[in-house]
C-alpha cells in the first residue's frame, strides 16, 4: 500500500499584519486512499525575516499545511510537524503516522515549512546568493517562526485558543521538535523527536559512521577504485561501469565519486525500510538486502568487484529503471534543500563525522575541523561555530526538561547520535531494533515489524498522557 | 554603615580565541570595611557580536568582575549576576547581598556586564549611532553572552568545571536571571529574580502606575503647572521655582517638565529604602517620608504648591546640596545607560504604562501603542514588537520551569508587574511588604526591616536546596 498525499492547498502566514483570517474551508477528500484529508485554506501572508534583531524589518511568505478533519475542539490536540530541510509537502507525504493517529487523538495536523526550504524562501531566488541573504537561516529563527505561527493559529482558528499542541519531527525536524519543547514549553506540551541525533555535536558522542552490513566488499572497493583509476584507460572504464553522466576527468572527480559512493551506502542504511518506499529514492523493500546480494565476495578481481558495486548502486539510483546515467552531484531526492543544508552544516549544524577503515567500511578519514572550516569559508563566506548548538540546547545536560520522546531505529546510521536511554520519566527513549531512519513516522504498513508497531503505540500513549495532564490543569 | 566597593580589576572575556587564561590573582583587601574582596584578574579579550547569525563575525570586549575569596571548589557555588542596563561596577556596588552570603555559600561571585552598557560596547563610540550598530542589543544576545561566559569560566578556572551556578539579578537584571534559568537550565541550576516585572508586557497585567502615597498634592500639581504656564510670566516663574538649568521655552519643554516630575515620583518610590543610600541618587532614609513632608496640603495656592513641590523634588535631585540647578533631561545616576534602554524599550522591552488621574496621582494618559511606535521609529529607526517577549519567554504560562525565586517589594512601583504568588513548589514568590526596588539584593544594614531579613533568609534556603539537589545528582 504505497502512501501518497496530494497537497491541494498552500497556506501562508503572518503575525504582524493580522490579516491572516481563515478565508475558505476547502474540503478536498481523496476518494481512493484510506486517508481523507481536509486542508483549511488561509490567505498568503508574511512572517518576520529576523526575530532576533530589529534593523531588518522585512517579512517573507512561510508555507504551512493544515488538516482539521479529525480535530475536536473539546479535548483534541494540534499535532505540529516542525519542518526540516526540505519541501514541506514531501515531509507531509512521508509522515503518515500523524494522519494515522489523527482520529484517535482528535487531532488537527499542521505541517510548517522551515525557512529557506521548499517555497518558504525569505528572499526568493536571491536567498542563497551570499552570506548576507543566508544570515537568517538558523534553527533559532525557525523555532521562533514555529512559535509565532502556533500563536497565530490559536488566535485565528475558532476554538483553537486552548488546544494543546504537540511537536513532531524526524531527523533534523526531530531535533527541532525536541529543541522546541526545550525552549518554548509554554507553546508545546511535548515533543516526539524521531531519529534526532541531538548529540552528534562536538565530542558528545564518537564521530564514527555506520552503514550496511555487507561491508567487506565495500571496504575492498576503495583500493580497487584507486588501482583502476591509476591509468587513463581505467578511469574511462570506471566512468562507463558506473554509467556516469559526466565521465571522470580529474583526481577531484575521483574523490567526488568516492564520497558519492560513501554517501550512497549511508543513505541506503537510512531508508532500509521493510516495504517498497520512496523517501530519498524509490526503492524495494529492505533495500540493503537487495544491494548486498551483489556484494557477497570481497575477493573478486577489481573489475568484477566494481561491476558488482555498480549493480548495487543501481538499486539505489535506478530502481525505477528510468535513469539513463548516474550523476555524482546528487545522492537523494531534490525535495531536500541541499544548498540550505550545506549552509546550516557550515554554521550551526556542525556534526563531526569520521571513519577508520577498520571499525567501518569506509576509507579512513579523521574529523578535521580546520579543513572543514576553511571549506565552509570558501563555499559560503562563513565560519562554523561547533560549540554553539550544545551551548544553546544543553548538550547532554537536558534532564530539567520534560515531555520529550526520543525514538531511534537501530538500523539507522544516525542512531548513535541520538538519545537511546531514558533520561527521566518524562524524557524517554524508544529504540526500534528493526527500524531505519524515523520508520515510526511513516504511515502504517502491512509489512511493519512488531517493534515499530510497539514504538508507535508507546508514542500515542505518551501523547495521551500529556494531553490528559494538560486538560487536568485547565 | 554605608556600603561601598572599589572595583580594582576589570576583566574581559572571549570564547573563540581561547586566550582568556587567568593571568594574575590580585589580592586587594579593603582594610576598613566588613567585606574584603579578591578579584581575579583576566586578560582583555573578546565575545561574539552576533550569536544568532553568521554573516557578522565581529567580536567585542565584554567586561566582567570575579571575586573568589570565599569560593570553595568542593560543594561551593558560582553566584552569577546577570548584568542589566548600566555600568556593572555600579550594580556590583549595589548588590551587597551577594557579598554577604558568599562565605556561607562558599561562593565565587561573578558580575557580567550587559552588552551596550558600561564599558561593554560592541562598536565603541559608534555603538549608538544607528539601528545597524544597535541591532545586537537584545536580551537574547545578552543571555547568550552570559551562557558562553559561564562555559568559558568553568573551563578556564581550575576546579570550576563542576561547580553549580546560580543566576542573580534585579529589575531588568532580574528578568534576565529568570529568563536565563528558563532558556539555559543546563547552565544555571536556579535563579533569584529580584523585582523583575516579567509580566509588565502586553496585557498580562494592568498598565497602571503607582507612586508615593502623599498623592493628593501631586495630583493637584499638574493643573497648577498648567495654570501657571498659561502666561509667559508664569513660565519664567516656574523655571526659577524648580531651579531649572535650562528655562522652559516651549510647550514641549512644559511636557518634558511634567514627565520629568512624574518619573521622579516613580523613581523615589523605587528607592524608598529604610536607610540613607545612593542607588539612583544620594538620598536620606525613607526618602518618600521626607518628600511627603512638603506635600501635606493639596489645597494651597498654585505658587505655594509648586514651591513645596520644588522642595520635595530637591530631596531627590539635590540631597547632597551640590547641584546648582536641575536638569530635566536626567532622572537618575549616569551609571544607567539611558540610550541603550531607550532603544531596548523601543524594540523588545515594550512595557505598557498608563495613568488614569483617578486611581493614581498622575495626569490621565492611555497606553497608545501607535504613538509609541511612531516615536520609536523617529528616534531609533525601529518599530517595537510588543508581542515578542511573551512569545519567547512564556508570558504567564511558565509553570514547566523550575528553581526560580521571584522576590518583590510591595513599596516598589514595579511590584504589580512581578510574580507575587507561588506558581509551583519550585517557582516561588517572596513578597517583601516593607521593601522598595530589590531591597533584598542590597547589603545588610542595621535598619533593614524584618521582612527583608526574612526574604533573604528564604532566598539562601532555596539556593542551598538547589545546590544540595545538584550535588546529589553529581
Amino acid at each position: 500500500s504505497h502512501y501518497t498525499v496530494t497537497i491541494l492547498v498552500i497556506n501562508y502566514f503572518s503575525e504582524l499584519t493580522g490579516t491572516c483570517e481563515p478565508q475558505l474551508t476547502v474540503d478536498l477528500r481523496r476518494p481512493s486512499g484510506p486517508y481523507s484529508r481536509v486542508f483549511q485554506h488561509r490567505r498568503k501572508c508574511h512572517s518576520l525575516v529576523d526575530h532576533f534583531g530589529f534593523d531588518v524589518n522585512l517579512t517573507f511568505k512561510q508555507r504551512y499545511l493544515v488538516a482539521n478533519q479529525y480535530w475536536k475542539k473539546e479535548n483534541g490536540v494540534i499535532l505540529f510537524y516542525t519542518g526540516n530541510e526540505g519541501d514541506i509537502t514531501w515531509f507531509c507525504k512521508n509522515t503518515g503516522f500523524m494522519w494515522d493517529v489523527a482520529e484517535e487523538l482528535k487531532a488537527m495536523l499542521v505541517f510548517a515549512e522551515h525557512r529557506y526550504y521548499g517555497e518558504s524562501l525569505p528572499f526568493g531566488n536571491l536567498s542563497f546568493t551570499d552570506s548576507k541573504h543566508l544570515n537568517y537561516l538558523t534553527s533559532e529563527q525557525a523555532l521562533a517562526d514555529f512559535a509565532i505561527l502556533i500563536e497565530s493559529l490559536k488566535k485565528n482558528i475558532p476554538g483553537a485558543r486552548n488546544s494543546p499542541v504537540i511537536a513532531i519531527g524526524g531527523s533534523y525536524g526531530g531535533m527541532l521538535a525536541a529543541w522546541f519543547r526545550m525552549k518554548y514549553p509554554h507553546i508545546v506540551i511535548g515533543a516526539l523527536a524521531a531519529s534526532a541525533p541531538i548529540w552528534q555535536f562536538m565530542d558528545l558522542v564518537p564521530c564514527g559512521k555506520s552503514g550496511p552490513n555487507c561491508s567487506e566488499t565495500i571496504q575492498s572497493s576503495w583500493k580497487a577504485i584507486d588501482r583502476l583509476t591509476s591509468t587513463g584507460e581505467g578511469v574511462q572504464w570506471i566512468s562507463e561501469a558506473f554509467h556516469l553522466c559526466n565521465p571522470l576527468r580529474s583526481q577531484t572527480d575521483i574523490i567526488v565519486l568516492k564520497s558519492w559512493l560513501a554517501e550512497t551506502w549511508v543513505n541506503l542504511a537510512m531508508v532500509d525500510y521493510p516495504y517498497s518506499s520512496d523517501f530519498l529514492m524509490p526503492l524495494p523493500a529492505w533495500p540493503i538486502k537487495e544491494v548486498c546480494k551483489y556484494l557477497t565476495d570481497p575477493n573478486e578481481s577489481d573489475k568484477v568487484l566494481i561491476q558488482n558495486l555498480s549493480q548495487a548502486v543501481n538499486i539505489y539510483y535506478n530502481y525505477s529503471g528510468e535513469a539513463n546515467c548516474l550523476n555524482t552531484s546528487q545522492t537523494a531526492t531534490s525535495n531536500l534543500g541541499i544548498q540550505g543544508w550545506s549552509y546550516q552544516a557550515c554554521t550551526e549544524m556542525v556534526m563531526p563525522i569520521c571513519t577508520t577503515g577498520i571499525s567501518d567500511m569506509f576509507e579512513p578519514q579523521e574529523w578535521d575541523f580546520a579543513a572543514y572550516s576553511d571549506q565552509c569559508f570558501l563555499e559560503w563566506g562563513v565560519r562554523p561555530r561547533p560549540l554553539w548548538i550544545p551551548t544553546v540546547f544543553g548538550g547532554k545536560n537536558i534532564s530539567s526538561h520534560s515531555n520529550i520522546i526520543f525514538s531511534n531505529g537501530a538500523l539507522d546510521p544516525w542512531y548513535a547520535g541520538g538519545v537511546n536511554e531514558n533520561i527521566t520519566d518524562n524524557l524517554v527513549s524508544i529504540v526500534i531494533p528493526d527500524g531505519a531512519h524515523h520508520l515510526d513516522l511513516r504511515a502504517r504498513n502491512i509489512d511493519d515489524p512488531q517493534s515499530v508497531l510497539f514504538a508507535r503505540a508507546k508514542e500515542v500513549e505518551y501523547m495521551k498522557k500529556w494531553i490528559e495532564q494538560f486538560n487536568g490543569h485547565h
